[in-house]
């Protein structure tokens, strides 16, 4: 086989075999395909489109590619994934509400990258708390506490590393199918039997419209049905940040608060993802069932329990569980206020994930600061008046701010009509 | 401005402006955009394609980034170009003619490639014959003589050498804006005002159809056109062997023969290449009597008297253009028959080349060797008997005759119906 007979192939508009696939991806580990090989495929991928048969193949491929967790000795495992927010916090909630109702949750969490948060980075708030432990004590920590979250290990789906890097310096981002397989192949590699997918669309997210975000839901639940595992997705709106609070400290904060029993958009979708893997591993016959069992999970304080175990098992320090207060201690803030009267019709909100980013930035670089972040004081709908408040930030560096302050406010657009938006859109799979 | 930008630009179908094209090439040049970028941005460019006003901006931008030779010194100098061919040797036909008729020819050709010969080979059958002058030396040879040939510098069109090599290693050779503005920029940095270029298509082409050679021919002319060049094309047939010799010491035999008044295909190209140039410099009206004039230069014997004169300027000797039959002077050959009666109507022209070039393997690795080749029996509607000769192999190296015997024979189709096979099929900006 020959790597340009396969790209002409694809350039051709013709389809791919199995072994063709398995060929490029063995190529990109080994390094016998070379980069611009590599990138010139994709393109022509993200031009002539794949079926979902060659994008199970490309998933499978490249789930294969590294190491691969076999969770059997645990038991049926479960996993949550998102395909990226701003202020989206539902991992902590949905993990420790699972987790106390006796679901064994396995979660591999990413960093921070672009507009987006990272769970790993969040977990890290408490102080101490590990998430670079290796494979056996997470293996024996979810048979402990049914749950542990850690950080993604580069050893899972190597070819999906070499080719994500790739894809972001070349302009072979968007493609359902290369989405799709980056997403499921690291998902399947880490050895969970039953996944809920959080797939967002809208302002903050990568899928800007329903549609290709309902397109792109479809085909990992696909994906994952003839992978053999029980896949079901969540659609839902990320027009606005889940919640107010955007950066680390803060999302922690508001997490915590719902476990506390605040009742709030984080709330209402983090039930509904874990009441979604409730459904699927069937320990519930409907969401309704499901969503009562999580309510109590969280109203009983017996998902803050689970966080605080989490949390102590991996060498964090849970204090802040109980003052969560004590996160809000950055010192300096800037309000934004509107100069129009009328009703906030449009939140940038992918903006305002890089702005909170930005906020971290000494000379430039992003050096991570967990304290500073944003607070909006408005959300989508709501009706302002002259000088109303729209959004704080909190910094510690004052180099950028009257631009970051100028583009915070031009994260708002200011309509004449009332809008609303619907968190959760519907669910695939279930 | 940033290269994934510009991918994801024409990812999308836009057009690329002039700006966004002269710094795709100089970050090509500069090393700062990675080969991983050229490519997906040349897949994009493959599928999406290109404007006519784009190409022009891609050759203009790939022209300029490296050495620009500057010919006015010297006068109008003009330049043939093959898009690349089997048994073609029109060029030590038509400087010479064009030369000894006073037409300065500014003639830098390349070496043998895929399945095509290269001019800078065969002129060096002429043994001492340096191809390698400065560009100093091959501009006074011009001022001198009206002619030299030398081997083209890797110093002109940076950008176009290092994007070819890409190409071929990714997949994206097929594409009519990238092949045109890969021969175009390297013509245009060479600094000819005039050039006729030999678009052949057929099986030992690069273009496969007619219409497919036409549409490059036609963009080449138009880039032309628009950098202030007179450029005609003519459009002709490689679905055999221009004549019935390949190989480097055959071919040169071939066009000895031709200059000392042999007619064949190779005479009626030459002739009519020739034609064209003296038309479009304005030394003549029509085609026709230009024709009168070439056929006078070769048939006085002036067109060989020059072509000793360019071999003898650049050191070579030249005793073989009285003894030519000197050239044929390999030892062992193998003959192919046909084992069907009929009619040749079909030759696999590029096979023809490639045979050529492996029989001057040794341990699988080619080692340039002039005096092997190929004689070609039978031509395309020629009539042939069971067991006729179809071609002769002339070899020195015993180890893949059978393998090459075989492949050879698989090259010629014998069918129940005369076919003819029209050598030059028009003209295109005369």
């Amino acid at each position: 086989m020959d790597i340009v007979e396969i790209i002409n192939k694809k350039k051709n508009g013709k389809i791919l075999t199995a072994n063709e696939i398995q060929f490029f991806v063995d190529g990109v580990c080994s390094g016998k395909i070379k980069d611009y090989q590599t990138t010139s495929l994709l393109m022509a991928i993200c031009l002539n489109g794949m079926t979902d048969e060659e994008t199970y193949c490309l998933t499978m491929s490249m789930a294969r590619s590294g190491k691969m967790l076999n969770l059997d000795d645990v038991g049926v495992c479960v996993d949550k994934h998102s395909t990226g927010g701003v202020s989206d916090t539902t991992t902590l909630v949905v993990v420790p509400v699972l987790a106390s109702l006796g679901i064994k949750t396995a979660k591999m969490s990413g960093r921070s990258l672009g507009f987006t948060g990272g769970t790993a980075d969040k977990m890290e708030v408490f102080k101490g708390y590990n998430t670079e432990i290796s494979t056996d004590k997470f293996v024996s920590l979810i048979k402990e506490n049914n749950a542990s979250i850690i950080s993604q290990s580069a050893d899972f789906a190597l070819a999906d590393k070499i080719i994500y890097k790739l894809r972001s310096d070349s302009g072979t981002v968007e493609n359902l199918s290369l989405i799709a397989s980056s997403i499921m192949s690291k998902k399947i590699a880490c050895g969970a039997k039953i996944i809920v997918l959080d797939c967002k669309y809208g302002s903050g997210a990568f899928m800007k419209t329903k549609k290709d975000c309902k397109k792109l839901a479809k085909l990992m639940v696909e994906i994952g049905k003839r992978a053999g595992i029980k896949v079901c997705a969540v659609i839902s709106s990320m027009q606005q940040p889940l919640t107010e609070f955007v950066g680390n400290n803060f999302e922690v904060y508001s997490s915590i608060k719902v476990l506390s029993g605040e009742k709030n958009n984080l709330r209402e979708l983090s039930c509904y993802l874990a009441s979604a893997i409730l459904v699927l591993s069937e320990r519930c016959k409907t969401i309704l069932e499901a969503e009562e069992l999580v309510k109590n999970a969280i109203d009983s304080g017996s998902a803050k329990q689970k966080l605080r175990q989490i949390v102590k098992s991996q060498g964090g320090d849970d204090s802040i569980i109980d003052s969560p207060e004590t996160l809000l201690n950055c010192k300096n803030k800037f309000e934004v206020q509107t100069d129009k009267a009328g009703y906030i019709s449009k939140i940038d909100t992918a903006e305002i994930g890089r702005i909170s980013h930005d906020l971290q930035k000494i000379d430039g670089v992003v050096k991570r600061q967990d304290d500073v972040g944003i607070i909006l004081n408005v959300k989508l709908g709501d009706k302002v008046n002259l000088s109303d408040k729209l959004a704080t930030m909190y910094y510690n560096n004052l180099d950028d701010l009257p631009e970051l302050a100028k583009r915070l406010k031009n994260c708002f657009v200011v309509g004449k009509k009332p809008k609303k938006n619907k968190l959760i859109e519907c669910v695939i799979g279930v």
